[in-house]
């Protein structure tokens, strides 16, 4: 292993631990020979993360904008001590390392597809462009990325806050394709329902679960504007319409969609799906939980209590090719891009 | 989905909840069609229940005795109301339901494999038999299992407490083979590691890898007394010393033992295990985590940060036939006996 791919030597404290796990890093401008180094323009923050941020300083955007920069200065890096989460970046590269292999160059604009949690990150501004009132956080300073990082280039032909909402969510997509073709790759078409569907991680995983031969998807939603949202759209087979924290009520929503599902995939970022999750998936499924608000034990135990032969996958933000897939998705699919841009439009508004 | 096989039928109140989040479960010692009806002879409370209710009372055991004798009354299971936990029981097996899936037998004796915080119990004897000062049980009463519990008949030529420690951790061996037999039904026999390998859900995953065609094995353990532990047992082909949470010295004394692991099971109950569990994890690659100690976000965040390529599992509890699973396993690999025994003497001593 080449430490050094890893960026162990960006690490402050405590010694010899990754990056990610670190609390506090170091942020030297000058580059080691197989780093990079990027002009950050804006910092996409975690949803769990800017939740928990809003809900403690209740909503008021100066106290949220003094946490995130004081987190930032003391940390080296954007890692929400609650959550442990922390979002992505973009930015332009200024400089890169001879011995670089991400196949980046200066000037190419790019997005970080590994978490703030582990970036060297230092902010020249104070934020003060932001008004701490939404995750996109419009921001000068400058990030390092290490040896073994994922970063892509901005598609030129779409709009960055587009490109970038859909690489935040790239994984869910590449893993659920990836498990959908396992199960067809045994001869099974699966039915996928995909909890959050009306979101972006939920509407590209139920762009790739059809795409990758599922036999039938369901879109589990919390209220019926989400349901409106989804007509239309030709996203998924069945809307069920549901609370996914009550697990009775879920599974039988479920159920009336054509369910249980061989493959649920957790999308919402709401603590206490566990149990639903598991409970609407058929024995012998599985279930990918992508939700940062997911708890080791309520899944471990939840499924015990159960008696539920199910398959459980802590979604893995990274696959190859992770990114470019996602991209295909949103130019294959009108109803994911319309999604997306009516989402980015309410946040914009809202 | 069958509502009845949760035993939704036995909630009280609130209506509509699943059994285990119930304030009052149905006792009616009639059984409905897919029911089990069980003896019950022992409870055994869960630790952190039973310490909570010692220092409540202040360790007075007739105190402690009546306050569970009371909850089992109101409550209807043995659902400590402030730890939220409960234990297991061994029992009889009295009545068996002409639709029950569970393989019982009437004169089985059994010890349950879930919770009892979601177990209709009725208790007959107001526990006289028990002083109240240990979490072992002695009870006159019975139970109700669902249609869709888990229930494993304990082995009458093992002494119980053996039975009933392996029966405790029966499901990481069940779902080490699994995993490990999909490997090998796609022409792969894997190398395996297992991190805590001198443990009893260690020990027994390694016994369960060699079993199901891992190439080679590889038990890490933190300390020189816990490789002396696994001298001469026959266990693992190789011993790595590394403390799990120290992510470079983990991957490094892995590689050193022939690593790294196609599959890398997670048996220690510490935190901090996630990044160097991924870290010495081939690309490709899977990770098991039984560990109640791991963190959700660590995990995801960790493999995203590494740029790994590896598919992360939540070691669900149940895989159906774990039980028996576990017992054929002790019997087959003296040394992972041996190493049992020692550990129960151990207990039994401290």
């Amino acid at each position: 292993m080449n430490d050094d791919a890893h960026g162990l030597r960006r690490v402050l404290e405590p010694p010899g631990v990754l990056p990610q796990a670190a609390t506090r890093l170091d942020t030297s401008p000058e580059i080691a020979s197989d780093e990079v180094r990027v002009d950050v323009a804006r910092l996409n923050l975690d949803a769990a993360s800017f939740r928990q941020l809003r809900d403690k300083h209740a909503g008021h955007g100066d106290a949220i904008r003094d946490e995130v920069v004081a987190i930032i200065r003391t940390r080296g890096k954007m890692h929400n001590p609650v959550t442990g989460s922390g979002g992505m970046l973009t930015g332009t590269v200024t400089e890169v390392g001879p011995d670089s292999t991400l196949g980046l160059r200066v000037g190419d604009k790019v997005t970080t597809l590994v978490s703030l949690t582990l970036t060297p990150l230092v902010v020249t501004d104070d934020l003060t462009g932001w008004d701490g009132l939404s995750e996109q956080v419009p921001c000068t300073g400058y990030a390092i990325l290490f040896g073994r990082s994922v970063a892509a280039v901005i598609p030129p032909d779409l709009p960055t806050s587009l490109a970038l909402a859909v690489m935040d969510v790239c994984g869910a997509p590449a893993l659920t394709a990836r498990v959908v073709r396992g199960y067809v790759a045994r001869g099974l078409s699966p039915t996928v329902c995909v909890i959050g569907g009306a979101g972006k991680s939920g509407s590209l995983s139920l762009a790739a679960a059809a795409e990758a031969g599922a036999r039938h998807t369901i879109a589990v939603v919390p209220t019926s504007a989400e349901v409106a949202l989804l007509d239309g759209r030709d996203l998924a087979d069945a809307v069920a319409l549901a609370d996914a924290r009550d697990p009775v009520a879920l599974s039988d929503a479920v159920a009336q969609a054509d369910g249980p599902a061989d493959v649920t995939v957790v999308c919402v970022d709401v603590p206490g799906c566990e149990g639903g999750a598991i409970l609407c998936t058929e024995q012998g499924g599985t279930v990918i939980f992508f939700s940062m608000a997911t708890s080791f034990t309520a899944a471990a135990l939840g499924a015990e209590g159960l008696a539920a032969d199910v398959t459980m996958l802590i979604g893995n933000g990274y696959v190859p090719g992770h990114g470019e897939y996602a991209v295909s998705l949103l130019r294959s699919h009108p109803g994911v891009r319309a999604l997306f841009e009516a989402r980015l439009q309410h946040e914009t508004a809202g």
